[in-house]
């Protein structure tokens, strides 16, 4: 059939999450149908971004500088730390466009089923940012999951020595979100954390 | 957010057919999770595969060699010429196993509503195939849409003065398939050439 080259190509495209051997084919016959335009652009970026990207010793962020331009961005509240799961998560965070803070990488979440305890977590790392002072208040964006709430306490039992304030994000209906598909989790916080008008 | 070279990459992977921006950003942090073990191996292939790959100048598949492997592995019988329209087409055939003749890629099919004429395809190369006079069969093998078959027709018109033998894949029901789940003109079909048992 196909080349040695071109086995290889499929079968490390067909390793990549959304991707399976077969949308792995259509893609390598795309990249070399626009290979001037998609192949060599994506071979130079790929071999850049693997050659530049580190994780923030700082923060935990993907990016070419360290510290990452989050957390050298002066124009960002360095009062304000947000902690995350993941760089997913922070990413989420940024196209929201709703956050103006630092954050923090946690890295994963406890969980005893998969073997991570904290010490897997960079839990340590966050500790550590306390001791400047600067840090007036941490919010816990952590997935609203087992793992993610379990998490979630462990971090504030040991920011509970620190002088900070510590915050969790709010649970209720996601905007745009119709009641009668809501579980009913959802819907007992969202009445628990309901607002005066 | 995350840095230009990060997003530039998530732009590349988001024009691969079946993944969108979000699926490739998934992707780039999966990359840039497994970096030694992904991504710096498919840099290294890409980069491989858009230098040496090229359409073969004798039947249009891709290969890193020219003429590729199939028009020089001597194992197949050359007597047998089977005409598909793309490479995917012709790596269906060569995965299934069922054909140890030699190809030829038409590079698409006729579409008055495209703008696809004769001249886009490689028939040309086709008819000068037959001058070796080594060629006894050739085998249509386009799709079965309404593109494919007139394709099919102008390629048997073409092929009318040249002294070989013209097929086509036969049309009926697909193995594993039930009767009750086909449509009207494949039934027709299988009805039509029915065959002595």
């Amino acid at each position: 059939m196909a080349g040695p080259e071109i086995e290889r190509l499929i079968q490390l495209l067909a390793r990549l999450p959304g991707l399976g051997p077969r949308s792995a084919r259509r893609a390598v016959l795309h990249l070399l149908k626009k290979k001037d335009t998609l192949l060599v652009p994506l071979a130079a970026t790929l071999r850049e971004v693997g050659e530049t990207v580190h994780a923030c010793d700082t923060c935990g962020n993907l990016d070419s500088r360290n510290p990452c331009g989050i957390c050298t961005d002066s124009r960002r509240d360095e009062a304000l730390l947000c902690v995350v799961e993941s760089v997913a998560d922070l990413w989420a965070l940024e196209r929201a466009g709703v956050f103006r803070g630092r954050y923090h990488v946690l890295g994963g979440t406890l969980s005893a089923l998969d073997g991570v305890g904290p010490d897997d977590l960079n839990v340590d790392g966050l500790i550590a940012r306390m001791q400047s002072g600067k840090v007036r208040e941490v919010i816990i964006a952590t997935n609203a999951t087992v793992e993610g709430q379990t998490t979630a306490h462990y971090i504030t039992d040991r920011l509970a020595s620190q002088n900070v304030q510590i915050s969790r994000l709010a649970h209720g209906v996601p905007v745009g979100g119709e009641l009668d598909y809501l579980d009913d989790g959802t819907l007992g916080a969202a009445l628990k954390a309901r607002r005066p008008l």
